[in-house]
Order: C-alpha cells, then sequence, then structure tokens
C-alpha cells in the first residue's frame, strides 16, 4: 500500500465530503461533555458513554469510508493507513502513525485535535480524557474492519503533553468476513 | 451590498475555515439532542437549552465572522446578506433570505441543513423543534450586530415541510457600537 497514493486518496475524499466548521464541531462537542458531565458527574462513567458514542460513530464512519474508498483491510498491518485516511476523511486530522516492536499494537499521532479547540478544562476535570470519543471512533472503525482493538488516549495536548496520541493494540481478529459485506455495498 | 461579491467573499471565508465531517458534526448534535433528552425530557426545555447553546455560539461565531470579513452591518437592512454569508462560513450551507412586508423582519431558507443528516424523529419527539440551534445561533449573530431579534424555527423538511425556515425578527436596535468593538479586532 503505497503511503503516497493513500494521501493522495485520502485528500480527494477529504474534498468530495460535506462539511462544517471545526469550531461549530468544537463547540457542539463541548456542549456534550458538559451535558454529560452535569448528567453522569463521575469522570470514568463520562468517558465510557464518550467512548460508546465514538464507537457508533466511527462504525457509520467505517461503512461510509468503505463505500467510498477503494481501500482493502484485510491485515492487521494495513490498519495504520487506513486509520490515517479515516482520520483525515472525518475530522480533517493530518495523522501520522508510529508501529511498536509488537506487531499488534502501534500509536496514532496528531498534533491538531479538532475536539479542543478553544478547550482548557478546568482543574476539577484533569483526569477526565476529554477527547475519548476519539478513541472510541477508532475503536468503532477497526471493528468494522473486523479488528477487535483497544483504542486508548495516551498522550494529550490539553493536559499539557507535546503531541496527542492513542494507542491502538489488537485483541483478536474478529470473523473473518464479518467487515466484507460492507465493502460491497 | 452587492449580492454577487457577498456570495464569492462568503466561498473564500468557507474555504479558509477549519472543518470536519458534516456527518460526525450530526451524529455529535444527535448525541447532544439525544443526552438532553434524557435530561430534561420536557420537549420545551430541551428547546430553549439547545436555543442557549445555539446564540452562546452564534456570539462567538460573529466574533470570528467580523473578524475576518470585510462585512459592515450598520442597518438591520444589511443582515440578510450578512447572516447567508455567516451560514455559509460556518454551516457550509447555501442559503436565501426572503423580504417581508414589514421591513423588520425576513425568512432565512435553506433545503441542507447540516443538523438534520440521517435524523428521523420518532413520533413521540415530533412537537421538538430539533435544530432549534440554529434559531439560537441566527439569535446570538445578529445580537453580536446590536440587533436583538426573535428567531423561530417556522419550516422544518424533518417534519415534512418543503424547505428549512427561520424567521428574523427585530425586537429592537442595541445600543449603537456595541457589535463595533469586535469589528476592530
Amino acid at each position: 500500500m503505497a503511503t503516497k497514493s493513500t494521501t493522495v486518496q485520502a485528500n480527494a475524499l477529504w474534498q468530495k465530503q460535506p462539511k462544517v466548521n471545526s469550531e461549530l464541531f468544537a463547540l457542539t462537542y463541548g456542549a456534550l461533555v458538559g451535558e454529560l458531565l452535569r448528567d453522569l458527574e463521575k469522570t470514568d462513567l463520562i468517558q465510557s458513554e464518550l467512548d460508546r458514542m465514538g464507537h457508533s460513530m466511527g462504525i457509520r464512519s467505517a461503512e461510509e469510508f468503505l463505500a467510498r474508498s477503494d481501500m482493502n483491510c484485510k491485515n492487521f498491518s494495513d490498519t495504520p493507513e487506513v486509520l490515517k485516511m479515516a482520520l483525515r476523511m472525518f475530522f480533517g486530522v493530518a495523522a501520522d502513525t508510529r508501529s511498536k516492536s509488537d506487531d499488534s499494537m502501534f500509536s496514532v499521532l496528531f498534533s491538531d485535535n479538532p475536539l479542543t479547540l478553544f478547550v482548557e478544562l478546568p482543574d476539577e476535570y484533569e483526569t477526565l480524557e476529554y477527547s475519548q470519543l476519539l478513541a472510541g471512533w477508532c475503536r468503532g472503525v477497526l471493528e468494522m474492519l473486523q479488528f477487535d482493538c483497544a483504542c486508548k488516549v495516551e498522550q494529550s495536548m490539553l493536559t499539557g503533553d507535546a503531541v496527542n496520541e492513542i494507542s491502538i493494540s489488537l485483541n483478536q481478529v474478529l470473523q473473518e468476513g464479518a467487515g466484507e459485506e460492507y465493502q460491497e455495498e
């Protein structure tokens, strides 16, 4: 899978997407997190709710992505490129990936995070993984590609890290063909 | 104010905006409405909350808009063009406006509504004005331009109308100069 043509295709897909202003998205996401804070109060509950929402968005995004791109993702080693392309197509994010010594793991790295535009976390919420939705989204996308993965926010520029990092770790390959029906839509 | 150059400028501003995929925005907004439904239950409370959120987003959008466009909005008669431009810049929406016999009123009309992508309202929520955020947003934008207005969703394609319509009705012109400081930023 040639990285250059992937980037070209990602940009072409991105051009064709209907879009809205990132600031509006960030403010809407902020309102959603605010509602969850009011409603659920506990950080771990809020985070698992954001993760769940992201997961269901990721599944929809992957359906769309598979219908529109000619990407073929048979092996886990293809997923870093696919995730990069999908992040560009849906979030407008230019991400990089970093492989790890263990082939069943890698990291997604990016600096511009559209979820956190204008966001400053009050001290009392410093343990909240504000961008958990993105990790859930990656999990949903990968699941549709038949890879059951754990996706975790490892670093966040919102809390002072130098980069945003989501780690991806393969739990198991789901039943073969589970993702393929969507490629034929 | 020439409509053609306004459209050109609106498109140019839109090109420069950071953006995300409309589908993600729609799903995030849907999650927010879902949270409010769970939390507040009553339609009128949910709507006023969406209106309040939209209003505060509109104020931020207007700050951004005034900083980036060379738009000057001294008279209420300028506001239809400004709103059209701002809707394009933030929501990617191509709106039209229709004047009314009363000069202090007009309507904003559009067909593609990024808030309602993939949305189907269950029957029990048919009285909910799902896109109330947009009406609140218009109110916020206009308030920053020193026009205190009532903004109301009059028609919605989500509930079977042929077009989406938000009516704008001027209540009063706020203190002169209230909006100008932002134009100098």
